[in-house]
């Protein structure tokens, strides 16, 4: 099973980045833990963070024959990228929307996503821990397809 | 680690309600998976269903001192009732909100939370599956809080 | 053929409630001239009133294999109730709406149904023979589905 | 009795415009039908049909002094003539409103009639057999008016 | 002068709910010292507190010839509760609403109320003492009218 | 002075149409007035009335090089005729908008006009009065052009 | 018949205020066309123009009894002061409101007014030409009211 | 204990103002039972009005130092004066706001008050007897603050 | 192929209706041109022009089984009329829309068309050419469907 | 070069009104710096504050004539006062609008200009500094112009 | 005649992309029908693709005196980019928009264009056939420009 | 003292890209003086255009650490880059925001900011002069913070 991880802009900064709202886990640290719960069933793990939405659609266009799912953390470009949104129409790869903090709990603009409807499961608000949930959902997902 | 599920109106037709959108697990087969899970986390389960706003209200009164956590999927009174709000404002117990379709997928006004900002943690789209990654965020939030 | 008639809060004090706006007849005396209607045409007949929303849920889900169709007042929960509005879709039983006032001619707030776009018809502004209308629809469209 | 039933733009193509909305009758049947009804209950009926708003307003003037009540399916006319509105407001004569589909399960500006709060009664969803409903509604309420 | 003071979902919870919002006082503690200020007025007294709609309008419609005015905090139903409009526009018995915190400097939600345009008058913002003017005014106003 | 007076849809009613609202005088009668003011100002008038749209926009193109000016109360299709609207536009012949209400104090519907941003100027509420006035607007405007 | 021109903030500056919106004409140009047709019509005149809210209130609540009738330009007033508003609804004299400008044709923040309701008669448009219509209006009321 | 009572434009003319809105006391009648009942609470009293939105701002500026609370009837500028409010933003006095009407059940704009969120409490509805109302419960607060 | 051009309001003014946004060609020069190329095309044409909504409501019935395809430029009604829109849903003719102006670049009201979502195709912008691109588009279409 | 300063209401009140939100300078060293920088540059100043709209109508209506620009700080009135906006339409001095707080940080009613399209210049946010910025950016393009 | 096509977001994917949206053709078969329809016409093409804004951005700076004309699919970005728009504005080379879909008939966000006010024309809804029509509209508008 | 100019897409086309808006003077003269007037107040200066939001984001990113305050205008992603705002959110320096031109008298979509509510400061309307207001008003603030 092969899966990429896809992290959108300023996510490279978490840990730094208002640690009240997004905890204090660097993006390095997830992935450390993500890569880890990947291998212990059985996936293998592409890592993407980009703050250009066309290095992202780039990546989600590269999805399609080379991953069988995608967990998508797709930061401000959640709210605005309908580019975004395309790709993943196009490539129809199965993936999994997460974000670190509970969207639902912050200003209207964020409990908007452009990609959620797409998506093969949700998860938000359970900070880093979050992307293992997704990981195992999504899996899951995959093996009952 | 004392644990409550609250599940709302119509949740005890699952399996015959619309399968396509729900799944075909009954909510019995979900609740032996999730007290499954929840044993060989050392967690004990209550479990509650109900169609009465009222009932689900008086169950939110009774966490206070005697759960840790509750996972809510509160059905259709998530879009509508502030009373189930209001009760858990009012016991500060915390919980994980959960549902079995994908929210974003279905009419506006199923997209509109009451619960959510509260939430520990939201989670959908994942089916009966949900409830358990609900159960593990929970979990796992409750220990190293 | 058997048929249900369910009938929302406050339609227990029909005849005392706002006579200029719902008329004169009680409930009871509706409820007999249906009865009389329903036995003429070959059909038995069930009949609910509740001011207790999850007590009309349990009344919806329990059509399921006991009832061919329903006729259905709401009366506030038509505008406010997501939870009926999900037991309808649970047990696809055929129904028809039916108001006593034209709620065209009232407030907004009342002009918005949540469960007529289920409904296998809509009767209303005819006062209590509105309801022997709305069998009569009922039973033709039953016997020619 | 005298009763007229005014029938707005493109009803004429009815059984053949999309049947799986509006039905296969045609209007000639829908006409026979409800002339027989009419026969029954003692009534005469007129039947008018036209594709220009501006007879159809002719029309409804027509009312006055020559009909007791109308039956008025004013088609895509109900969302957007206000002429019609005003003629009905002139003359006062009691009309129901009634029509084929069932408008709440349609476009949003299929929802919005501009008729609807004037009328006397309110019928729809049921097909052609709705104008036997809506007649039986109108005979009754001119009766005991 | 028989009154009834009516109390929607959670209210039970005062003094432990959110004090910062509802203040310290306990409903019982409430219900001390207005039931004292009604001795002083020469009112009886008597008081309800629900969780559930249905009981509350049940209890609404209960007012009709057993009571002279009623004192209504509905809480969280104050927002959702067309039901609860609805009851008191069928038995017509004059009430003053009440809400201990100053709804308007909360959530927009709070700031529309479904009963106020029916009330005889409103007070809200004064903690505790709210109901004890509010039974001052409605006093006034029966002895009044 | 050549000047055309153009009356919408139900004006051929007035004096019997809702006269709490327009009035009592009749629309020959209102001409009678109009055209015995027009005569001493110099002015010839034709008159038109119809309740057809089209007819109208036919009559607002005719009034190029046959009209100086007009004045017009379209009535229902003020607020729905964009035809009507494009048909000034074309013709570029000064008008003058009448209505007998006051349109302000109307449902909201009534207080949009598609025309009166064309209008050289604007008269209502003043009843059959408001011709008249318009009139002597329409060739004051005339003459200092 | 005793008559009062109420003027409000930035009409003195008429003549040199945005002629090609306002025209070329002052304030006083207009002054003395109105009161050479009010002599004419056998009506006093009295002349006020204020730039303040408040004295354009004081002056309103001083029209009870000095007053049979008001012609009122309250200007960007018109717009935004329920203080006027809420004098005339207190005095109940009959007035017109006018407009030099065609407030139809300009920012939508011009075409809201809170006095027109109330106004026995509008009038816009026309310039200050629309003064004199405005008295003829007035006086044909009050003569026949 | 020292007080200020504000009152806004046009309640100078209470009692002949519409009555049926706002009752048949005078201002001055409803000063004297305020004064009356300050006595006895033993607080002191200045009592305010104006038509003049400066002149109450200057008024509202004036209550530091000089006064411990304040009741504010700010009537129409409670709907439309953001300076009102900085000005009680800035001297941050306590104030209870009262409207004679129950502001509920009128027009639109009458439901948002710009000072109610700033308040201490809030009463309307009792029509005279609300300044009473408000006055006890100001003290009240005063005196546990 | 047989193909009807279908032209509704004040599209007979071209040429003289505001040249600067509709061009200087008549439309009896374009229909002159789009002759031309339908003939190079070996299609057969209808030219249709109607300032009454109900002559082409007759004109898009008569479309079934005559033609194989149409051109519509609706004019004002293609905002307005929802008659024309359910006409076209009844025949089930393709059609493509065409505009003169760029209906983008105009008042808002000109941006929603009734009809474009029904089209095989849709130009604006390219004035009297628009046509003649909407005939080979519409040809192409037709050669492949 | 001849400039004024227009202070609007509760301005006075600066230094102790909300200090947190305006800084802790009184209006009198605003005043005492923009002066001095005001010699340096060579410019005389008027300095104004009111609470009073009218007399700020007054104001900007003296600026004609007797000023070459303003800074004007409306305060409250900036999101109010469509009377202030034709005074400055009317008179067509050059004048920058400033704000002491940032007002995107605020309210949403604060972050609505009725002034600012007809600015020269804006600048917020800055406190007691944006006083001499917008002095130094008027001055030159006063300069410049 | 120098001409430039520009393709924006996951039109490289198109042959594959949502097919039953977008067609089956591939962009390079799409590019090879324009180009020897652009030979034909005697014009030069330059043909671009990017999932990149900021590279769309840079292509438009780049026709400035580089390209007569162009064509443009901004796909995604035609509804989420301001940048694109500004960088049209920049240099002002005309543009015809064209879109493979009829963008009238999917979700709302993809109805409203943030270019197609400046386009000098509009086509969607033909497939790949759009860019010959709007080729062929671009070439006859440059010619008589 | 380390300063950062950021300019977003387009700004490198300043002097030739709508003059009449934006002014005659290009970025590089504006980077010159700004660069004077910096050295003067004894900061150095980085200077940043680019056409590309994630190149714009990692611009924000390096500021952490690199600078002490900034300068931006982000031009069109002002108001569409959610992720640039999310970038300041992150690093935490503080930043003033300049437009050229008046954004409060352009189109609606350019009075929104994603940035100011975060900004030390904001100045528009100035032209290339409000660089350097910005700059001042930045080094004033960072002297006293």
């Amino acid at each position: 099973m092969r899966l990429v991880v896809l992290n959108g802009p300023n996510l490279n900064l978490l840990g730094q980045r208002e640690p009240e709202v997004y905890g204090r886990s660097t993006l390095a640290e997830i992935e450390a833990a993500v890569r880890e719960r990947a291998a212990a069933l059985g996936a293998t793990l592409e890592w993407v963070q980009s703050n250009h939405e066309g290095a992202l659609v780039d990546a989600v266009q590269g999805l399609k024959g080379r991953a069988d799912g995608a967990i998508v953390n797709a930061a401000a470009l959640t709210h605005t990228s309908l580019a975004l949104r395309d790709a993943f129409l196009a490539v129809q790869v199965p993936f999994v929307e997460v974000h670190l903090s509970n969207v639902f709990a912050r200003e209207p603009a964020r409990r908007h996503s452009l990609l959620a409807d797409l998506a093969a499961g949700f998860v938000c608000g359970f900070g880093a821990l979050g992307y293992t949930l997704a990981l195992e959902g999504l899996v899951e997902r995959l093996r009952h397809a």
